[in-house]
């Protein structure tokens, strides 16, 4: 067995100084962003600027740079923006506080409960001899760790959309420089987010297994059991994160559009529209704020997945502290590999053209993994005994340390086929999305056939994928195989999140430019970043559900273990049951958002028509409209549907868990994430299709492509139809449901004390 | 123990007497309908009519009845449905026989080669101490069984259509006399092939046991394992005629519609549209013969799968034939209960007026449910004996007769709450359909978030009622309860197929009567027929799910059996990359079929503009166009796209199995069915309530439905989108879903033998 390398000293040392590194990364980016001024007095170029950041060598592109008019009224929108925000974020969390506070209480009684609130130690689980920490503390810890996933959640979500809303006008005012200038501000504020959130999440959980452990010492097992607290705490926040930021961007978006485009026929985002900031404020409370919440609970939950298994294998037997840690430091090489990677986009070339866009983000996905790869193997080699035993539901297993290399490395390179396989499909140089905008031809139906024809055929490839991550990774290694499979595909998770969160604001920068009226040829290169920035957001969304398949796998792995259950037989009544009505959840879910979406965009709609109609001027641009309450509605609807599809999701494994049993449960787990993946996938990327033909028609970059438009042409107007359905499926309902099966997972496992002592009712009684 | 009261004898002759009770009912049916005079020369009323056909005391009600020349045209156009479809069909049948044979081939050489093709008996699988016939022998009979499941489907497609055609223009000439007369034709005519498909299916079934059984001889574990290729038989020409059936149709309907009521702002079934003539036989090829394929096929893999768990329980071992033969006796049962409930409908109520349609048929499913769960009680109580032993994955389980009843009951039970789930969703007597039809005012793309989430919504309640019954059914009586629990739902198929094929053969009359020019009232009635009977096919769709995902269930319980394994554990990466892969097949073959339909639908409407461009004087009336060539482009369209989703789904299971073995294809199998049954009632659902949101502001029969109206308006172009997206999913994708998971199950089932000697390939070698 031998032991590794890496001392634990070293160990405990270099995880810090990666997340620090990370977080000080994302610092200079910001500053580096901040150096596009927004006040008018000190508008210009800051001299000290070298060729990375500023120059003016470009000077002669530039326009309106002397207008201040123009930088104030871009400066006064961003900060409608952001105040609209920051104040829609406040009211979430105010409510989603409340219910976790609740939920914590709930966590403590029924884990608490497993032991009659016993403070007597007991034997360990996987080790009769052993004496563990009694169940009230793990009960106790455990609801510390959720508290803290929240937390972070928050701080995750909240400083992504600080950083977007302070990027997005300085994005519009570089656009008037050309489109490589505004690529790079809206690239190094992605990077920010990104950085921000992959260094913070590990050097939460780093910090809260330190302080547990001076509690538990000796107890791995307890220790490891709390923290996924943690991954329970910060994927419930992102689900409601994802699920009311979800419905409250949709609802502004497909009411704007609605009246604006299709009945008034002005353009996206003009200012005439009451309901535009609501819109864009959505762009930010959605797709930045709730997409990072996401991706943070992915993180924290496959983090916690792969420690918790490690924990009962011979890491956590044997106490060796720098193999137990091999999930934190694979992490923390991830963070200095994106560092790397973010200067090749940002420093080392420059973007010229609109068509060098989207292949160098495509380059950023290529080169992270490709330099991961290599940082995994010297992860591998120096943090791992040469070989070392696994438990895997009962049975041991040897496992060598390259081929737990292996398992990384197949989760991360199945995560860049998901990301090329998601831009084929939804980026418009590609024919697939070519084909849709061609079916505008004969109209919405054909469109919106083609389209959703379009998302069914691109789960193929991505589930080909996974399976063979599961089945390489489970071969070598279980279920910790499989946690790790996920933990390599989010090793890049800075990287990812940077060219996702990058796609948001530059959707956010077309619309101040809109607002503040300048010129068409600045609408035009936030356009091009903006498509490219609709592929980048499908292909973190790929991302996203493929690492959730992999670590709902691999918590449900955890969760079996800890129920006490040897085999989960779908040939059981029991199981199969579950398996077919968790089949069923995530149609549910989808159901009541879109369903949210739709209601809400009715109201939205009625407003927006109601102030055109009521208020004399403004189609004429002479009076202004009132923003405020479209705000308002969007606000109001995003909360109150948040709830029943929250309530669905968080309260399916504690009422099946609690009367029907462990089995039915796993059943649940099992049904809901085969068939949960499946519709994320395609409706992520019909949605993201149906943006891009749309934007395809509009660009009109080539022959194929003017034979469809101008804006406004009967293949057009088609097309606005079939971005207006996707709305919904891509922003609110796909991304949800990764959440869905991560979170029911995780739920499971904290609570699979509770369920495997007290759970069964109903089959107990009968 | 003890046997049943019914003696061996008693059930040879009541099942075959039963039967042609069926048929019988069925002639007289279509002598009923006969008397309908479509030649000129004796048009009206023959006087010997009694009150329950045709007599004349509404004769003030008529329109043109004197009018020769609509006869005659109605006939002609009948004349050119019938004789589009009968070719369609024999073009069909040439190609997929061509590949029957040589399936049937590859049947013959992968059973034969289970043994070598040895011809010596061995040792039973079930039962070491006997012995059983050779493998070669099952191989034969497998074969012969499988082709003559293909046979007796093709013949339920083909009569089913000829009795459609027949009747189609028959309900128009009666709708002259008001909507009551109308539906006595077209429900009757559905009769004769609900009555004709069920009588064939069982005597064929039986008649094929009674054959074997000559060779067989005590063996009756090889006799019914042989039984099973008439399921595999039945369902694979199911596929094809589904698919191919349905694409046929959707490409000819939403080709016309496009360029029809979209483009050129002329009524659907208009006689000026080239496509009209293809769309109309598409609803005889798609819906009528390609469903009634699919619920035989359905009836004869339920039939098989419970005869052959049934074969190995103590019904077998101690050849107890009437106990064995109780699935026949309830299906025979079933069909006079229907005879019974088919009056109720012809004879002894009569239908005034367009409100009553919609509740007649409700009444048909309660009737029938009620009168065969009496039926149920009395076979389960004369030819069961009171207990006996079920084998289930090895270990045994005492049964009682009351607990088979229930088993039968819980299945029956839970197909009327499908019903009637469906209806509540479907039919625009509801909110769900009006909430629909009013998200139209803001346009298509509210209507179709609005739709897709109408469908997943109504997944739920069908799902939890079809675990319900799979978890009483398996609780009482493993895979043999579960098995008679899908038969229980398809018991009363003959009145189900009724009202299934009621709907296209209306839908058929209001095509003729715009065809033949008769006036807006005529076309009013058989309007408000559709309407009802859009909802009936949805119902129609859901049973057939619904039973699908129980037969399948039941076909995969004996798959393993046969196979050799005990468990299918989740938690084992075989099964587990099985079980993603297997949720990913539906959406893979949804996305083949829809995009099938969308490029046919494409080509025809080129076709369709060339011909209103090129043919001077078509808008007008004064030239015909050419309905040929828009027959050949869906006949050709149908024919080769049928052939890609075809060989996924027949291809699927054996390459699996081969070379990943059982308990991948076990996974495979439980995947397909627990994410394609939410697939497919979403789907149909979906598409029968945008077909009736449409229909209701159509018919503008209230106050809210006139707001949204009339034809032309915006909301109403906005419902006409959202019907046409439906037409795929409802009529193509979705009801070839079922088939989807049933063929996959029973091909499995039928192959295993060879699997367990061979399979596994790639894991052997690796």
């Amino acid at each position: 067995m031998g032991s590794a390398l890496l001392s634990d000293l070293a160990t405990e040392i270099i995880i810090p100084v990666c997340a620090l590194i990370g977080i000080l990364f994302s610092l200079v980016q910001w500053f580096l962003v901040s150096q596009v001024k927004l006040s008018p007095e000190r508008n210009g170029l800051s001299p000290k600027n070298n060729k990375n950041g500023y120059n003016d060598y470009l000077i002669e592109e530039e326009e309106g740079i002397n207008d201040h008019s123009i930088v104030a009224k871009c400066a006064e929108i961003q900060n409608a923006i952001s105040e609209g925000a920051t104040s829609f974020l406040f009211t979430e969390y105010k409510y989603v506080g409340a219910f976790m506070i609740a939920f914590a209480i709930l966590i403590f009684l029924f884990l608490g409960s497993v032991d009659n609130f016993s403070t007597e130690s007991h034997p360990c689980t996987y080790n009769k001899s052993r004496m563990c920490k009694p169940a009230l503390a793990t009960a106790l810890c455990s609801t510390v760790s959720f508290v803290l996933g929240a937390i972070t959640s928050v701080l995750s979500g909240f400083l992504g959309m600080k950083i977007a809303t302070y990027a997005n006008a300085r994005t519009t005012l570089e656009a008037r420089k050309g489109v490589g200038k505004a690529f790079i501000v809206a690239f190094r504020s992605g990077a920010v987010m990104g950085f921000l959130l992959a260094a913070n999440g590990l050097l939460f959980l780093y910090i809260a297994i330190n302080l547990f452990k001076l509690y538990y010492g000796d107890d791995w097992e307890g220790l490891f059991e709390s923290i996924t607290g943690y991954g329970l705490g910060g994927s419930s926040m992102a689900l409601f994160g994802r699920v009311g930021g979800g419905i409250y961007t949709k609802a502004a978006d497909v009411g704007a559009d609605l009246v604006g485009k299709v009945e008034r026929n002005i353009p996206e985002d003009d200012p005439r529209n009451p309901a535009v900031i609501a819109d864009n404020v959505g762009d930010n409370v959605g797709d930045i704020a709730g997409m990072g919440s996401d991706l943070f609970g992915s993180y924290a939950e496959s983090s916690c997945a792969a420690l918790v298994v490690a924990s009962i294998s011979s890491f956590g037997i044997n106490h060796d502290f720098t193999a137990m840690c091999y999930p934190l430091i694979i992490s923390s090489v991830g963070i200095l590999v994106c560092v790397i990677t973010t200067l090749f986009a940002t420093d080392f070339f420059e973007i010229k053209a609109v068509k060098e866009i989207e292949p160098a983000l495509k380059k950023q996905l290529i080169i992270s993994t490709v330099l991961m790869t290599l940082g995994v193997a010297l992860v591998s080699w120096i943090a791992l005994p040469s070989s070392f035993t696994i438990y895997n539901f009962g049975a041991q297993k040897l496992v060598k340390n390259w081929q737990l290399f292996l398992c990384v490395g197949v989760g991360l390179w199945a995560g860049l086929i998901i990301g090329f396989v998601t831009e084929y499909y939804t980026s418009n140089a590609y024919s697939p999305v070519q084909d849709v905008a061609d079916s505008c031809r004969t109209g919405a139906a054909t469109n919106v056939i083609f389209g959703l024809a379009l998302g069914y055929k691109s789960v193929i490839i991505p589930i080909f994928a996974i399976a063979i991550s599961i089945f390489v990774s489970f071969s070598f290694a279980g279920m910790y195989g499989i946690a790790m499979a996920a933990l390599g595909m989010l090793s890049t998770i800075a990287t990812g999140l940077a060219i996702d969160a990058y796609g948001p604001i530059s959707d956010n920068a077309g619309g101040i430019a809109e607002m503040a009226g300048m010129s068409h040829t600045i609408r035009e290169r936030t356009d091009a970043l903006d498509a490219a920035g609709n592929t980048t957001a499908a292909i973190g969304k790929g991302f996203a559900i493929g690492s959730a398949a992999l670590v709902s796998l691999a918590l449900f792995g955890a969760f079996v273990s800890r129920a006490g259950i040897s085999t989960v037989d779908v040939l059981t009544p029991k199981v199969f049951i579950g398996l077919i009505v968790g089949a069923m959840l995530p149609y549910w879910f989808s159901a009541m958002t879109m369903k949210s979406v739709g209601s809400a965009a009715l109201k939205m709609v009625e407003e927006v028509r109601r102030q055109f109609n009521t208020i004399p001027g403004l189609m004429e641009g002479l009076a202004k409209p009132d923003y405020a309450t479209c705000v308002k509605i969007s606000t109001d609807a995003s909360i109150r549907e948040m709830i029943p599809p929250g309530a669905l999701v968080m309260l399916t494994p504690l009422i099946v868990g609690t009367f029907f049993g462990v089995e039915t449960l796993s059943g649940i787990l099992a049904g809901s994430l085969v068939s949960g993946v499946q519709i994320a996938i395609s409706a992520s990327n019909t949605g993201g299709a149906w943006d891009n033909a749309k934007k395809y028609i509009e660009a009109g970059a080539s022959e194929h492509a003017r034979t469809l438009g101008p804006k406004g042409s009967e293949p057009h107007k088609a097309a606005v139809i079939g971005d207006t359905i996707g709305d919904p499926l891509k922003d609110t309902s796909g991304p949800s449901l990764n959440i869905l099966i991560k979170l029911m997972a995780v739920e499971s496992l904290v609570f699979a004390p509770f369920f495997a002592t007290h759970g069964g009712l109903l089959f107990k009684i009968f």
